[in-house]
């Protein structure tokens, strides 16, 4: 209020329509801290931002005192009343990014994920910082990690990567190792972000360099924000570490210094809104990556020494092929027989199902499979508790699933099965060669045992915590 | 060895066909110890079990000796030999269960799940305890504890519940309630049983005791079985218990004296094959039951006071309505619209999504799910990350579904949603009132917060790890 609606130049950066009118009905605009109650009587307090020119003109978007941010419908404002103002100068200063001939050069590759945005980009309240100078910016300790080359391949929310950015991303991967980079980075939303790292397992083998997707789950404006932490130990993890597959970099649950490396094909998004929200699935994280030096005087802390070692030397197997006519379809009691008949009908040539316990659906599904694939569709089962094994001969049912020819994926995780058939099945239509790739571990999809501190939690180094999970959790 | 073929009558019990030429051909039959090897070059050690008369002609079955059952092919055995013969008495013995009027009366339902039998029942070789005097044999506790009267509803193999079974179920539990029993247990196999928790919390309302769903992870011929333990502790709930709602119990993580009891709407399976594999999601269990006393000199420690409380006066509602045409898709990159088209397309009425991050699916889906609730069907928002909210307020694009009609069900776990929407839809076909009965709880289905404690694991009481947890998960 201390300053004069006539002297606020982007009062109405970026709002048309019905939600610009709203603006000018209640007397607020960008920047102002609003007390908003709308026709349902929810009640929001926070700071209206501005919007990008692509977004709808229905909303107000508002970055809650909490932190989220909201979109109001402008036609269901019941009444709305400045309490403060206070114009946010969010600009990502723009330095040059210093060039250090002794380190590791690491390319990043932008999907679309937040990465180190002031504000959450999908708002379109700001664009995230993406060029080297920005990130510099915004990030400056990353000049004393890396040197950084950065290429924009996309801007797609998470939900929205399909095959053809999965192509994409795999071929510029292959360029950017042939130029020779020590590492990459690939800035990614966390929705999707599992995905992407299973299907880049299978696409992109044999990396003579390591592969990181990282992103965060809030925004570099809020207090808590993981994003900035997980940029640096990602471009840290490019440049320095010792494993060259394809890995996630997210936080925790270990401290606020470190976040965790999980391997493409073994990991899962377990919260929508925490940070600590990745666990690898049925193994122990690769390796934990810290901001701070370990007591070996490493950044690194290893989980294992079974992992593909980085090689300069090696040359890496890019072969980025989709099949599109592939679904998971997880089971539920009663499934119906029709669903499947209607999956063939359509094409299909792939179905994964996550079937109930060590790998069961009931017996009215039997004969529609049996069509199925009698028809040519590749059907695979994987388990709906996420953890553990299908095991079909334990019980008379599993094995007359297997006679009919359902192929069992031991612990594959669904969404990793999905993404492995939807791979095989883009390389060929031969069923014995589609059962041999698909049950043949490429990069730990597969594994012969759990271990029991691979189950729902990595003890974080509590060893009380660990004799417990060992005695009562198996 | 010891005892001659001639002498075993029971050599080729309920063998038929291929499977009993292999024992012939072998030398082998029921009871056998061997070591047998298959054309695939696997290798099998265990005692050969006898089969039940409904089982196929195709396989033999083998208790291996690290415990599970398995079914060899009988006519891809390349060889096979006895190491030794032991036969095995699993018969359970009765014994009359007595009556104490100062105990508290227990009805106990079978549907099908292995309770306390001598081997896996599933596998036909054996026929499970189920009348009180062979229970009271397999576990003679139980006569400490309650009174107890069995029925044996039906008998399914857990993925092979449905409608039929639900709808029985609610029905048996109202005439036990009108008997003035004190408290019900549920038989059932693990597989779905917070499938069929969730239903059972929809069409039995306001019970006025507990109604407690058991189950075994191992059978009780393993060393390491949870089924009595359960069976102990299930039967105390029923009949001490102060909680009056449909309930789990099952196996820790805490530990081997102790169970959990999750509430019906919100828990899940999370492991294939461990014992401890049921988890609250989303809040911390309801209660721990134990064989001991704990220090307060109760069998019972309450996590929470917000449950409903037994009151033996209370008239429960008893409602079984159930619509078959309701599926659950869980979403994965590149989901194709043609799957929504073909599910609206032979007759869906229901469609609960599994979306990404906070309740995402990709923009070509948009036009198909619009034209799906236009013809009618209902389509609702859940979460696949499991822990966490659907916050559809937050983005654009979730703002964009909400418009199109997505119901947002906040933090209803998918399989619970599927439930409760078939229920809603067995009940009415009109917009207004199906939304609203859908986002009203009725028991703990969506709740306004999740404690931090209720992400991925109870603490099993160490307070260091509930104050990392604290710190570090969110």
């Amino acid at each position: 209020m201390s300053v004069p609606f006539e002297e606020r130049s982007d009062r109405l950066q970026g709002y048309r329509g019905a939600a610009r009118d709203a603006l000018n009905r209640f007397e607020i605009g960008v920047w102002s801290e609003v007390e908003l109650v709308n026709d349902a009587g929810s009640a929001f307090a926070g700071v209206i931002l501005p919007r990008s020119e692509t977004a709808d003109d229905l909303h107000i978007v508002i970055k809650l005192f909490t932190g989220y941010n909201v979109g109001v419908a402008a036609h269901r404002i019941a009444s709305a009343k400045e309490i403060g103002y206070r114009r946010a100068v969010y600009r990502i200063p723009e330095k040059d990014f210093p060039y250090d001939s002794q380190k590791k050069n690491v390319t990043l590759l932008g999907t679309g994920g937040t990465i180190a945005s002031r504000l959450d980009y999908r708002t379109g309240a700001v664009i995230p910082a993406f060029t080297p100078g920005e990130l510099y910016g915004a990030v400056p300790e990353l000049a004393d990690i890396a040197n950084l080359t950065t290429f924009k391949l996309f801007g797609v929310f998470s939900e929205n990567m399909g095959p053809v950015q999965y192509i994409a991303l795999a071929k510029a991967i292959g360029e950017e190792i042939e130029k020779g980079v020590d590492g990459i980075v690939i800035g990614h939303g966390t929705d999707t972000m599992s995905h992407t790292g299973a299907i880049l397992s299978f696409m992109v083998q044999q990396s003579p360099v390591p592969i990181v997707l990282v992103g965060s789950q809030r925004s570099s404006d809020r207090p808590s924000s993981d994003a900035a932490l997980n940029l640096m130990n990602a471009v840290r993890t490019a440049a320095e570490c010792d494993i060259a597959e394809v890995m996630l970099c997210m936080f925790g649950p270990t401290s606020d210094r470190n976040d965790l490396l999980h391997r493409g094909t073994r990991c899962r998004k377990m919260h929508s809104s925490y940070r600590s929200t990745f666990r690898t699935v049925g193994a122990t994280p690769l390796a934990m990556v810290s901001r701070t030096l370990n007591e070996k005087g490493s950044h690194f802390t290893y989980f294992t020494d079974d992992y593909i070692k980085r090689d300069p030397k090696r040359k890496p197997i890019i072969n980025p092929a989709f099949e599109e006519k592939v679904t998971i379809q997880y089971y539920y009691p009663n499934f119906n027989p029709d669903i499947i008949d209607a999956l063939s009908g359509i094409g299909y040539r792939g179905l994964v199902i996550a079937g109930t316990g060590l790998g069961h659906v009931n017996k009215p599904l039997y004969p529609a499979l049996e069509r199925a694939i009698q028809k040519g569709m590749t059907v695979a089962m994987s388990v709906q508790t996420l953890w553990g094994y299908a095991q079909m001969y334990v019980y008379d049912t599993g094995r007359d699933l297997l006679e009919l020819g359902v192929i069992p994926l031991d612990n594959m995780l669904p969404e990793t099965a999905f993404m492995k058939l939807s791979w095989v099945l883009g390389q060929t239509d031969d069923p014995v060669k589609i059962r041999e790739m698909l049950t043949t571990p490429i990069n730990h999809e597969i594994t012969p045992r759990e271990p029991h501190n691979g189950y729902l939690i990595l003890q974080g180094g509590l060893p009380e915590v660990d004799e417990f999970v060992q005695k009562h959790w198996k």
